[in-house]
């Protein structure tokens, strides 16, 4: 139903590698590691995150957005995505 | 026909707004004002002008893009929008 | 030794939480859940992890940084707070 | 005085090209240009500015805040900068 449903294992794998990278993060600092190395795996995640974002706003576009523009309900559905897309430009 | 065209006096009108702060940025480092204050004042002109992208990508969306979807020949207009919105998001 | 030190539990605690939200996007996609609401919980992800870098800039910039130019050699450390600096404002 | 003194001409003439591309995207809405050419000037605009920001960033810190750190005086000057980060990397 979901425009993502195509590719869930590519998104769950991806966010997968993001908690492994959160936990190795978590470790570095247990063990006082230096901050900026610390600091370049957390613009690693915001990145990933981000591109994880992304590839979601891409296939919500083209499934869900689309459906409902062309049924001639597309007004809600392009307030939500505006509103997605504000976010995650802040 | 543009969908931004119905808000093109206030898409002009911020412009001009932003334009203004850019000149006095210049004057104020012409002037040997605090680095924090002249900082203050780019990152503003950075918000003014990702809001402004914003309100595009809204009547673009709504314009265009939907128009687009609604004919049956949305895919490149969204691979388009995607690809705007990748930029804005960096 | 490094600034983050003193604040090494709240850090760990926030990550903690950071892993947490990414698990449970994953249970969302899993779940089918509507791609505006997971976009929802990225956004909160990335915000977050935008501040825990914030807060390691923070400690960082008043430990290390501050002690180097102390001692009269806070070139090399400017120069990698600056380049962390760059990683988090694209 | 300022940290930024040295590439005031660099700093200047680099406003004044972000003036133009401003003036530029102002004169393509009013030629009703196509709004995807528009965000991508304006998404220039947002990553200069940026850059110009990061460049005042960079000057202030090895001038004002090393200077202040020097003189044992650091704290508030860290306090702003981290304020002016925090608000470049919204």
């Amino acid at each position: 139903m979901h425009g993502y449903r195509s590719n869930k294992d590519d998104l769950l794998r991806r966010l997968k590698k993001i908690e492994g990278q959160i936990r190795g993060i978590q470790k570095m600092i247990e063990e006082d590691r230096y901050c900026v190395d610390i600091l370049a795996q957390l613009a690693a995640v915001k990145a990933a995150t981000n591109k994880v974002g992304l590839s979601l706003i891409d296939s919500h576009t083209r499934g869900c957005v689309a459906n409902a523009i062309q049924e001639g309900d597309g007004s809600k559905h392009i307030e939500e995505l505006l509103e997605v897309i504000r976010i995650f430009t802040k």
